[in-house]
């Protein structure tokens, strides 16, 4: 039989994913799981999407534009402009998800070998898509304890070579929740304008921000409009994982150019999918007043939760749904397989994912695991006793 | 500002979509364009898919399975068994379209300088995907005279070389419409076993095959079971190009787990056209037969119609709903310029796609164009009419 490739043998595996094995089979023994390990809210997709839906009245469902839409590309401009993002519909290619739309950004502005500095811990699949298209990741590692602030310049200029081509943030962040600051943002252009490197910005959570002060989008950043891609996507403004839309946004038209001929070889982006979030963007102030309302309650819920169990810190999350946890462990990734496959308590357990594979540095996370507040309060607080409960048992075996 | 990726310069732009500018000018101008260039079929969608779409009843279009929801894949086994190819759901996974099990299987089989042999004319974008991915396309030049016949072995093995990986074949043909012979593919095999190649078979029109014998899939080919990876779609078959599902089918175990892991890079398939598909395959045998008996008239009729104009040649196509066309021209990218640029015949013309795009090898299909039975019958008729005016006014200018 033929040999794989290189590529696929070293393809991390997703880190929310690997435990879904042990997860099922404690199901299969009758044990209930709460799922703090994955970025799948419950909360309801907007109605006005899923009325789209029932209202599709089409004979033939073809190909969309490669570009996307137009009618939604159009209203998308619209959209952005509440967050004093200024933006052409040429500015905005609709991709699969935010999934391609990282893909497309390493695949157009880096080369095999290219660098891409990321700070740690990140959103696992950001190494996955650089060892399929071959980019090199180098993280610069940021650290609880300060609530996994930016780094300062000198940090980033450390890691910067020859072959470094790009910056990458996640703001707000996934896994930290952390939420940059202007001033960090700011300091971020900085190094960007001065290297003359691409900042790809994934701001798929920018509705979900708890700190009282207007959102500020890396579009919004003077003097790097031409370095900037913005990722984004649909899928948790919504509650709509499942469609698959997403966006490419950048004001530079060389990578315009690049991107759609990427999108050209894949055809087009999900055309029923395009025609959900189109409509979801009539959702009204209240649906996201509401969803915003509970975040605010889950999170202050669950952070002040897990820091009264003794040994237990995270830090406040200012954004998204996660907060990465420090927990008085020393092998995440056993004591989360050890949740699933060896404790329960009253027929119950917790899933989380392990910090680990957040991390590029070897080692690093060990001790620390990744949760999403993506359920009910009242699951929520089933969940902190039963964490609590784990960790005696898992530290008294 | 910094320079894009040299595999962004490189990628080729679609040629079924370079003329579109040209297209949409002549539009607004008020010039009816009959579309031969696209595969994107008048023909309706399956009233199953499209019911299954208003009957979704669900709160939440949370994220699908990575490999494909369950029941679908447990459903396509059924569907594959009517081909006589066996398999079970764990050889079946669901990916966006047919695009992204091109996209895996060179991912998963291939490192970047690895070659592979397709003959040509191809579908333009295997080439676009080996560009992302590093993939070294060999072509092996196949010939309109003849049908477009798969070359002998020894053709192949002069293009083999110690870094041939694999040979792709799509069958029925795109662009060609050629159906190949159960002794071409036995002798692929041949080839396939003695090199210990992977051997990729996009299948994506087994619905349309016009001999009267039943269909042979690469899958059902003794001796290289763990060689073969089919890529499929359901967009040709129930004419759902825009839902985006296609699946990447292999029974080798090791391609499979480096799939999964491509796979929950990018989380999921698309849900919603998922539903849609599951319930397609409810579509009843009076669908593919309308279907088939539709596609057998247009083919007769745009063939004989071809063959008809003075210097005009096309091969009769025994599968898909292309056809290759030789034009008494020597640009075929100027002509098909032209048609929409400069000519009009009663404010009509014609829209076809430059053969050019189709092949590697520079300077090859020049007199060529590719057409796509996708229109109805009159249609059809009245786009040979145009062709023949343009040809006539295109040589006497």
């Amino acid at each position: 039989m033929p040999q794989l490739s290189q590529r696929s043998v070293m393809m991390p595996a997703s880190p929310i994913r690997k435990l879904v094995p042990f997860a099922v089979a404690a199901k299969k023994k009758g044990i209930k799981v709460y799922h703090l390990n994955i970025g799948q809210p419950d909360i309801h997709t907007p109605k006005e999407g899923l009325d789209a839906l029932k209202n599709i009245d089409r004979k033939v469902l073809e190909y969309s534009p490669t570009p996307g839409i137009q009618s939604y590309r159009d209203k998308l401009v619209g959209y952005y402009k509440r967050f004093n993002i200024n933006l052409t519909p040429d500015n905005i290619f609709v991709t699969c998800g935010g999934s391609e739309a990282v893909m497309f950004a390493y695949q157009a502005c880096l080369n095999p070998g290219d660098e891409v500095i990321i700070p740690e811990p990140a959103y696992a699949n950001y190494m996955g898509f650089a060892c399929e298209t071959g980019v090199v990741v180098r993280t610069i590692t940021t650290h609880i304890e300060d609530g996994f602030a930016l780094p300062p310049a000198e940090e980033f200029e450390k890691l910067i070579t020859p072959r470094t081509r790009a910056i990458m943030i996640c703001n707000p962040n996934n896994p930290t929740g952390t939420l940059y600051t202007n001033d960090e943002l700011y300091k971020l252009r900085d190094i960007v304008k001065k290297h003359d490197l691409f900042l790809f910005a994934d701001e798929v959570y920018r509705e979900f921000c708890y700190r009282d002060e207007p959102y500020l989008s890396c579009m919004c950043l003077e003097g790097i409009e031409q370095n900037v891609v913005m990722i984004d996507s649909v899928s948790k403004r919504y509650s709509e994982c499942g469609i698959r839309i997403g966006a490419l946004i950048t004001r530079n038209v060389d990578i315009m150019a690049a991107v759609n001929k990427l999108g050209q070889a894949r055809l087009s982006p999900p055309l029923i999918g395009q025609i959900v979030a189109e409509a979801s963007l009539d959702a009204p102030k209240q649906y996201h007043q509401e969803v915003y309302d509970e975040y605010i309650a889950r999170r202050n819920c669950l952070v002040e939760g897990l820091n009264k169990i003794p040994g237990v810190f995270t830090p406040m999350p200012n954004g998204a749904f996660y907060t990465m946890v420090k927990l008085p462990i020393e092998d995440s990734d056993d004591f989360c397989r050890w949740c699933l496959e060896e404790f329960s308590y009253e027929g119950e357990t917790v899933m989380m994912a392990p910090a680990t594979g957040f991390y590029a540095t070897p080692g690093a996370g060990k001790d620390q695991v990744r949760m999403a507040y993506v359920l009910k309060i009242e699951d929520l607080k089933r969940a902190l006793i039963i964490l609590e409960k784990a960790l005696e048992a898992y530290n008294a075996r």
